[in-house]
Formats: C-alpha cells, sequence, structure tokens
C-alpha cells in the first residue's frame, strides 16, 4: 500500500524499512484488523494512549513555540486543539462504551514503555528544534494513517472498526497529507533542497527510526502489558 | 476601579503599584481614552503589537506544555487557538484599515522594548515551571482588561473606541476573570493555602513587577519609537 | 544501613520503600557486592552506562540554567564538570581494562530502558523547575552513595571491588552529603518549613519514585539486556 | 585589525558590518581605550556585567545540553566552568577594588537592556538548537575578543589596561580561536560544505545580528544608564 504523505516522511519511512515494518505490521495491527485482538489487550492500550495523548498534546504545543511561521504555528495549534477537544473525548466515550469511566482513565498508572516513548518525544523537541520535533511526531501520526487506510483496504473484520474507521477516515487521511506537506516545505526551508546532504538530516532520520521502535513497543505493551 | 480577577492577581497587582500604574494609567493608556494619542504612535504600537502576539501565542502554548492537568491544558490551549485565529485576523484588520497591509505588517522589524518583555516572558517559562509563566503573562491579559473596562467607565472618545471595546467586552472581561480562577487554584495546588509564605511566591511577585514593568515599556516603545 | 543524605531525601526515599528497595537491593547489586554477577551483564551495564553519562550531564547543565542562586549554580556545574571530565574518563578506562575501546564505546545503540530514564529525568527538567530536576536526578546520585557505602560494610568480594570503592569513597560521600543539604536547602527556599504540606512537594515524590523505578530497570537491563 | 575566529564568525561578521562597528567601535570602547570613559560609567557597566555572567553562564550551560557530541559537550562545560569560578571571582575582585563589595554586587538591578539580551539569546537557545545558540553567543565571546586586541594593539591609555588586557590575553585569544574553529565544524557537521545555501544559515545570520545589536545597546546602557 503507498501512501502518499510527502517526501521527507517517504524517505524517512524507506530508511528504517525493518523498524517501520514491525511497527505497522505489528501482531497488534494484525489484530485489529482480523478482529483477533484480545479485548483486554485493546483496553490496555486505550488506557496508555489516554496517558499518551495528554504528552502528545504537549509535544505538539511545544512544535508551535519552535515554529517558525505562521503557517507552522498555525498547523501545530490546530493539531493540540485536536487532540485536546476532540480525540480525548472520543477516547474518553470509547472506554466509557468499554466500561472505563474517565475517572478511572485518569488514574491510569503509565506503563514503561508509555513514559519512554513520550519523554523521548518532548525532550527531542527540547533539545533540538522545530525539525527534531517533527521527526519524532511523524512516526505517530503518519504510521496511524497508514495503518487505517491499510487495514480499511484489507477488508477489516468489523470488531475494531470503529478505531480503523478514525485513522482511514479522509479527514485523518488529509491532516496527514497536509503534515506531510507541511514538513517537506521546513525542511526545505531550513536545509535546502538538497537536504539530504546535511548531518541534520542524518540526525532527523535518527529521531524518526527510534520514535518508530518506540511505537512498535507500545503496541507491544498493549499485548503483553 | 476595582476589577475581580481573583486573590493572586489582586496580591500580585497590589505588591507593585507604582509600576503598575505606571503601566495602567501610562500616557498612551490616557491618549486611549481621550482621543489624543497620535496616529502614528497607535500604528507602530499596532505593528509590534502583532509581532509580540506570535511570541504571546508562542508562550501560551509553552503553558500547555507546562501545565499540570488537563483543566490548566485547555485554558491555555483555548488562549493559544484564540491569539493565533481570531486576534491576529482582528489584528490585521485592524492594519489594514489603517493602510497597512498583511505583507508590511509580516515585515515589521521587532523594537528592543518588544524583544525585551518577549523574551523576559519566554525565558521564565522555559527555566521556570507552569507558576513562573503564569506570572510571567498576567500583566498584558489581565493589564489590558482593568485598561479597557477602566477607559469604557469614563466615557472615552469615540478615536480608539474599537480598540477599547475590545478589552471592556464580556468576554474578553470572562477570560480575565476565568484565568484569575486557574490562577488562584493553580497556586494553591502547588504551594498551599499559606502560599504567601513561600520563596517561590516571593519569586512570582518578581516575575510580575518585572514583566510589568516591561508592559510599560511597551506603551513608552508606542509614544516614542 | 542509615546514611545521612539529608531530610528531604530521607522524606522521598521512606517515600517509597519497596520501589526503593527493589532499585538498592536489586539482583545486580547484590551480584556487585558478592561477585557472583556476570562479566558479561557487567559489560553491558558499562556501555549502557556510558550513554547515560552523557544525558546525566546534560541533565545537571540543564540544573545549571534552572538553578535559583549561585550556590545552586556551582554545585551544579562542578558536578558537570566532574562527570565529563573525570567519570567519563575513569569509564574509558574501565571499559578498556575490559577489553571495549573508546570507539566502540561511542557506537553503543543506547537501549529502551536507559532511553526511558534519561530522558524522563531531561524532559521533568524541562518541563519543571529545579526542585522537579533534583527529585529526578537524586535516585541515582543519592543510590549509588547509599549501594556503595552499603556493599563495602558488608565485605563485597574483590571481583567488582573497584566499581564498589568509587562510591563507597568518602569524596563521593561527601557529594551526596553536599547534595543533600543544598536540596534540603533548595526545598525550603522555595516552598517553605512546611513543604511536606504543597502539592509540589507530591509531585516531587511522584518524579523520585518513577526514577527509582527507572533505576531498577537500568538494572534489569544490565541482567538482561 | 583582522581577526581569525573561523569562517563562520568572519561571514557572520560581514552581514552585519554597520552593528558591528556600531559595538566593536562604540564610544564606550573608545572611552576604555583612550581612558576617557568615565569612571562611574565603567562602575554601572561592571555591576550589569556580573548580573550578565549569571545569564551568560546559564547560557552556555544550555549549550552543553543542546550540544550534538562530546567535544562540544567539553567546550560548552569548560566555559561554564571558567564563567562562574574565574570570571566572576575577577569581576568580584574588580568592583572591590572599585569599592562596590561583593554583597552590592549581589543586590543589582538588572536594567532593560541587560534583560533584553540576556533572555534573547537564552530564548534563542531554548527555542532552537546548538547552532541557534551559538550565533547568539558568539558576538559576546568573539567581540570582547576583538575588542580587546585592537585597544591593544592601539596602544590603550593605562586607565582601564586591566580590563584590555583581560581580553587581549593570549589565552582569552586562543579561546576565541578555538571557539571559532569548532562553531566551524558544529555548522558543517550540521549543514553541509554548502551551509551558506540553508535558509538554517539565514536565521543564524539574525541571531548574530541582533545580539550583536543588543551589544551595542549595553554599551550605550553603560554610558547612560
Amino acid at each position: 500500500m503507498t501512501v502518499g504523505y510527502g517526501d521527507v516522511f517517504a524517505q524517512w519511512r524507506k530508511g528504517c524499512p525493518e523498524v517501520w515494518s514491525a511497527y505497522s505490521k505489528h501482531e497488534f495491527v494484525a489484530g485489529l484488523g482480523d478482529g483477533t485482538l484480545p479485548r483486554d489487550a485493546f483496553l490496555r492500550y486505550l488506557r496508555q494512549d489516554y496517558v499518551f495523548l495528554v504528552h502528545f498534546s504537549r509535544a505538539w504545543a511545544l512544535a508551535v513555540v519552535k515554529a517558525g511561521n505562521l503557517r507552522e504555528m498555525k498547523m501545530a495549534a490546530s493539531l493540540v486543539h485536536t487532540l485536546i477537544n476532540e480525540e480525548m473525548k472520543l477516547h474518553i466515550g470509547v472506554c466509557s462504551a468499554a466500561g472505563i469511566d474517565a475517572n478511572e482513565l485518569e488514574q491510569t498508572v503509565e506503563l514503561p514503555q508509555n513514559t519512554a516513548y513520550t519523554r523521548y518525544v518532548l525532550e527531542a523537541g527540547f533539545s533540538g528544534d522545530f525539525l527534531d520535533l517533527m521527526a519524532a511526531l511523524a512516526p505517530c501520526v503518519m504510521g496511524y494513517g497508514e495503518i487505517g487506510v491499510t487495514l480499511k483496504a484489507d477488508h477489516a473484520s468489523p470488531v475494531y472498526r470503529d478505531w480503523i474507521d478514525t485513522y482511514a477516515h479522509p479527514d485523518y487521511q488529509q491532516l496527514c497529507v497536509d503534515l506531510g506537506s507541511l514538513i517537506d516545505k521546513a525542511v526545505q526551508d531550513r536545509l535546502g533542497v538538497d537536504y539530504r546532504q546535511t548531518g541534520k538530516w542524518t540526525q532527523l532520520t535518527r529521531h524518526f527510526e527510534i520514535a518508530t521502535a518506540l511505537e512498535r513497543d507500545f503496541w507491544d505493551m498493549g499485548l503483553h502489558g
């Protein structure tokens, strides 16, 4: 399945094929698709993902702080808005339907894989610049887009179809396309057209690869705790 | 004129009466009220304020990053959203009506008083925690609320009435009340009910006073360049 | 074994007895003491600890940035100096004697437990203030002091005696005492004498407990990879 | 007078000739050279410079946090060490000889030009990466080197010779050469050999120019308060 989330993303993804595959075709993902994922694994994932969303929103807010122009600020601010006001509400609803009330959700104890991933992204952002943050944030945003559209195309079982539809949805796909385009421009704006000849580029690919590995570990955590 | 923006703000304000007065009753403010403020001073202020808004939005985004709970995150994120999507658009409109097009606005060269103020606030936030950032942000948000409502009550001249109405507006007043309440809770949550006995409190009052002085200098810049 | 690294440390430690015990009396630690720790576990630990030291030095440098006065700056700067110019050199020497040359050491691939711990500490520091950083840094500095002096007192086997002697050494013990005293003062300076009544204190104890758990996971990584 | 502090510095300097000249040949500088600088201007400068040194040390500590390799970490850490343990002591000595005791020095009220400069540098570092910080720090380190060696070559009057000798000293000159070489490598490591074709470079030149202008304002403050 080819997805078009921009040139930079395509290169980052191609630069770590094994890790990307381990993440995007993870056993957890396969289980979402064919409906064999155990319910308690899905609920463990949802609880942790709620905590993740808090830090992910903070990371996108940090992207507003680190943005280099109004377009970047607006995109990042719009993501913060969506994450805090829609995505979290959606999450609370899904969890509530699954018998986890908002209060219990708030009390979730963060598992180590969650800590590792969220703090890695935030620290990459604090210590680096806007590009470092984008490279660490891209695997989650774009990976979910790719997973959603791939599972949808594979005629997923109805069990986790709501989850799949969220990320296969044209709105979410458009978000990935827009972000890909923003990242393409952000990289060229700062590193020039020959950006792949720079050491900064090497560092960005490293952030992308490590964040992808941490996403893979996040699925492991969903499966095994 | 008494305004009710919470206990903490009331104490911060009372803690630096001279600087607060120099800011909130500045010659520039008086000129907005009676309509005697020279037009080019107002336009110089508007241009600089546009640049200021960019950094102010970034500082509120940093508040999302530094927030301690969802309520704080939401309030800060909502301010980022309003600043970027409404306040800046409003600014572009006002400037455009005054003959400064969006392009020219983008090219504004930041004056030193603007640099001093915005970087002070952002650095206080980066180096400190959520409370440090709130103390540095409060003089602007609440001061404009107080100035708006005071000028309005004094039967301001029509010359700058649009500007005055923005900040005297019930929506803006409510924002100040809500932020005041959030700050009251944020301070008590972290420093306890006897927060005024702590060294952290002393540091917060210092941030508030310095940011107020930098607001006063911002008006000076409006008047004299 | 009672160690006197200050009141605040004593309370933090007492506040998470199980996690502290899991860390300070870990199987890895016991193996260092009686000499049964497998050599390759020790070398795996050393390699990872080298990467850790880089980020730990960065975290102490961040403490210089976040310090509230000259005494705090000097203590943190002195630790940065010692870590970069002595501790790392020592590490390179130990590894070299064990057949791992400096080049190989530089190429070490960071394991997830290492990522989790170092990024948690750095992010706590970036997002919080000086106290948050101290609470996240204390388990490592003081824990190693306690482990060193405890193993020494228990008549450790000669196998890992060099490692033990480093942390049981009066110089290292004095460092822990000095840091404990600095933290005691830093907490009282900011939160007052009734600091335990504040919400900030609750947050500090949480940082301490999580960092301690991440230290325990670091030993796990040493044992099992 | 040509000074050899590296290629990048040479280009940054050449990119803002008027501001650089306004800073490096400022009336304050001329007065240091021919001895006509009023004593109270020098003392005002010294007091403010002490406050400056605190924030400058913090900015160099932030460079340790943001460094990309051991060489960069060591250089930055060594500067933090020198600033805190030598430069500040030297300052206290000079001020003491001039009748300003350490206590009075600690109580110095920071003037707005000082706030603007220090916070600009720190914020550039927090919001950007290692290169952004270097570009904002270079005008001070290298400018003082250039001023020192230029005044020395011009057969300065003995009145402020101690100050001049500090920065004309081979040790300080070597520091500038080493930093210049580190910056040259840091820029090429990240942006490639064609670094001047990148947008990041444009941003770095802007940081350099603004920081230079803020240095010029710092001299103004010394002269006029």
